[in-house]
């Protein structure tokens, strides 16, 4: 591509609304234009990076016997209906009206689509496996739309939904998946880990995220350096201490603590260590007076919401308890609560089960206990793993430590079970002449997303630094004074045809800005090869060749630019 | 592809509520399942097809040097507000609001959001010309949702916008997208006419419709067999009559006319010719009383509703007057309506301004006129053209007499001039320093629709015929009875592998399947090429080749099977 014939449009700065490096670059780059909250237009420049994405997805998806199809932005309410998403989906699911007054939404995703497709289709065992995907436009009107295209609205997505006979056909649908998920990730030339996820609502036993590290990722990632394990923060389980508990050792008594409301503060004012104070976070009740239950985690851990949510009798999803009901349960504020009187249900995290001369809440505002025990002061508690994982923890799979990343989710793969085929009725008739409801996985990659991940971990003061896989050109070509010097030109023009001729990515920067310009732009725009062309040093017999993540150029014989290229590009 | 690794689901019968052979056939050869009114899914066999419209659009917008995009289905209700469409657009616009109470539209064009990334974007004479297009869903809330994907509510169109310094500029523009229009559509192979259209609403002087020749078109195209002469019949002229008003022959009368209320009634009444007779149409004019407009068209001719709204004093759109109005205004009920002792405006056809002897209403209910003359006992009226034009009229550029076909729209190319830029405030610099709007045109092709116009024109009673350009598969490969015979099985996949090492679309059915079964499925997809090998014809060394044109089959050497493919294909 010339790009007197392209578009280029770089801006020196981002908008004042930019939130987060890879979107300020994307704009800066002329990669996309805002057209509305958590809504853009993909410019040139953008457009073909994300086919570049687009068409690796495409590929591995067809590798692994995915078939495409497409199914409609716009879907008829009725489907959501028939799964209740309708209903359970919060404002995320964009409704809205027609012209007849019926029911509609903006796909998020197309699980109700699929499976109504399949019902229609597939009457047999021997028609399965089947496995269609779609890449295509969905909306999720988030709250608060930010990050550029990590988390806008209008978005594109590959979603894929496979179809077996059994769960443990479908486990190896999952497997193949998992296996082409990192086949995208690896040519694609990313730093990711797949990570195992929670299953959430819809239940079923297997589900892991593919997660881009970057420092700036919103998802904390758990993995072990010493052995394969690797979860997302959501799921990582938290070991029992090793020690069991000591004997008490103080009696309880009551101590004024006035105006104190958080830990640090109980921590500071009565000189103890964090680690003797227990944390009270009071959750509703699942029953319908929503009576509270009390959980308890050591003062230097946080509540895993994920994993208190699961806890028998807590209301789901997991809804902190309302001021009002707190204070008619423990007759005191926050800040001053605890478990010792109170007659509800009580989960205690693994850490503090094993404690001993405890210090919490006193039911009284501004009063605390020290000296607690369970089994003395009160009775002993149901124990559970309701914390977050912390970097040197013990790893689950007892191979060594746990350590910490940030990570940017963009792959999930997730095994379904029959939820969605036995709410929709979808079944095919197996070898024993008996119908039988799908198994189902369903498979998603953020298309768009991933192109704001890549550049948050590949980039640098100077601009975007693009993997060969993603960069909307491999190659830039950028001749200095093109337009008075013919020699410049026609080494540029014979470069160009000679990349093109292989096929390469190629953009000759003819546009007739001041070198400077050039230079900045292709480093802003982040094309990983660039070959300068100058007149002084051509009449030298000389070019210059600079990757985009090297420090310095590396002059070459103008006579042997097209192979040295050739070997750079590896073709 | 093998079938075994595609899917392939084909229908005995087309659903009850499919309304035309292009429906029925794609939901027959399984292209496309239906989600909701006017909304469908597209299959693996119908994906193939679009994709093969996209390339072509897409390999001819960026040969003409347009320049690709992609605006966001979602678009921000402001930006309609700003040049009126929010209000002026009727119910097709389909509005909805977001989570936080926002108005937005899904997009059924794009000219606002490319508008207003160009204000933002090219700031000088030396940016231009420029042209971005997309290829993107749209969506159109049709009242009635029919003939499947040609009159979606949902569907896929590519729509090119040009930016221009001058008229003079932006016609050059319009002449290049018309080519590439003619590219496009011979390329895909199809039986077409580019017509003269009405510019409608935005004005402007130019704009073409591409129609697609069919039996079934919602379109009449007037043509010229004796010129280039071709238009939309909406546009196209009718001249006046050659011949000059005769003299008054007869008295004016008044009739009795019990329960005649049409013209053939009239006719059969009054035993006169239907080209005596004269029929007034009632519309509304724009003042604000809405006082009403009289339109005179001959008792055989049809009133063109585009040009009776173009007319002075008449409302737009052209509304008929109620009922009441009629009355008030005519003292008589429809049936008997005529132009004597009318106060308002008249508009007679030209064809109606050189009668004598009229026959007309007596705007008294059962009561007509006969031998009424302009000028005696009527005024002379006001005379436009505004009939639809008939085959055997006159060709408005005299060069002989015009033929009407059926077409059905698949482009449409449109010079817009400076509407929506002097609406939004999109200007530029120009070379006098001077800020300037800029000159537009906008271009759209019905990518989805294309597909059900193709079939319309392409299908005989077994099936789809599609071209090579734009058939899911080039070349099916038939092996009868593949498990039963190794021979078969090897000449199928030696010829497979053949075709598919020159890049040819080629199926393998190895679907274990009834040989007929095999022969109907790829007759009713339509796939052009078609080679069968049998167990028995192989044993003499012979397969056979069809198009899917042919009557008859054509027996070949399996030796020189894949050559003479490769002749048939042209490579």
């Amino acid at each position: 591509m010339r790009a007197s014939q392209f578009f280029i449009s770089t801006l020196k700065e981002a908008p004042a609304d930019a939130d987060i490096v890879s979107q300020k670059l994307m704009l800066r780059a002329g990669m996309i234009r805002k057209v509305g909250a958590g809504i853009y237009s993909w410019m040139p420049m953008g457009l073909r990076a994300l086919r570049k994405v687009e068409a690796i997805v495409r590929e591995e998806m067809n590798r692994a016997g995915a078939i495409e199809i497409s199914m409609p932005v716009v879907q008829p309410a009725a489907l959501w209906q028939e799964t209740g998403r309708w209903d359970k989906m919060g404002e995320e699911l964009l409704r809205f009206k027609d012209r007849h007054d019926r029911d509609f939404v903006i796909q998020p995703t197309s699980e109700e689509v699929v499976t109504d497709i399949v019902r229609g289709e597939l009457k047999s065992y021997r028609q399965l496996p089947k496995n269609f995907y779609q890449i295509q436009t969905k909306f999720r009107d988030e709250r608060r739309p930010r990050f550029g295209v990590m988390r806008g609205r209008e978005f594109t997505m590959k979603d894929a939904y496979s179809f077996d006979r059994s769960a443990e056909d479908a486990l190896k649908s999952y497997d193949n998946m998992f296996a082409a998920y990192q086949r995208v990730f690896d040519r694609m030339g990313l730093t990711y880990r797949a990570v195992a996820a929670d299953t959430g609502a819809i239940g079923g036993d297997r589900s892991h995220e593919f997660q881009v590290i970057a420092d700036t990722g919103e998802d904390a990632i758990v993995y072990c350096p010493d052995s394969d394990y690797a979860a997302n923060i959501e799921l990582a389980e938290a070991l029992a201490p090793e020690s069991a508990r000591q004997a008490p050792g103080a009696e309880m008594q009551k101590v004024s603590t006035p105006g104190v409301k958080t830990i640090d503060e109980l921590v500071a004012f009565l000189s103890c260590d964090i680690k003797e104070t227990v944390k009270a976070v009071v959750v509703e009740g699942d029953a319908e007076d929503k009576l509270p239950v009390l959980l308890l985690v050591r003062g230097d851990h946080e509540l895993n919401e994920i994993k208190g949510e699961k806890l028998a009798g807590v209301a789901k999803p997991l809804t902190f308890a309302a001021p009002e009901s707190i204070v008619a349960a423990f007759g005191a504020q926050p800040g001053s609560l605890g478990p010792v009187g109170f007659k509800g249900k009580i989960y205690a995290d693994r850490s503090v089960a094993v404690m001993a001369d405890m210090v919490v809440g006193g039911n009284e505002d501004d009063v605390h206990l020290t000296g607690v025990n369970f089994g003395r002061d009160l009775p002993e508690p149901e124990v559970a793993d309701i914390r977050n994982v912390l970097e040197g923890d013990a790893s689950p799979d007892g191979k060594g430590v746990l350590a910490i990343q940030r990570g940017i989710e963009v792959g999930h793969v997730f095994y379904l079970g029959t939820k969605y085929s036995k709410e929709m009725g979808a079944t095919f008739l197996d070898m024993d002449g008996k119908p039988k409801h799908f198994e189902m996985g369903c498979y998603g990659i953020g298309v768009s997303r991933i192109l704001g991940a890549a550049i948050e971990q590949n980039h640098d003061e100077r601009g975007i630094i693009w993997t060969d896989a993603l960069a909307p050109f491999t190659v830039v070509i950028v001749p200095m004074g093109m337009k008075r010097s013919e020699a410049v030109a026609d080494a540029a023009e014979a470069l160009y045809q000679g990349l093109l001729a292989k096929g390469v990515d190629v953009l000759l920067d003819d546009r007739d800005e001041r070198p400077g310009v050039l230079l900045a732009d292709s480093e802003l725009i982040g094309i990983p090869h660039r070959v300068v062309i100058g007149d002084r040093s051509l009449k030298e017999g000389k070019v210059e060749y600079q990757h985009r993540r090297d420090a310095d150029k590396t002059e070459l014989a103008a006579a042997d630019v097209l192979d040295f290229m050739f070997g750079k590009l590896g073709i």
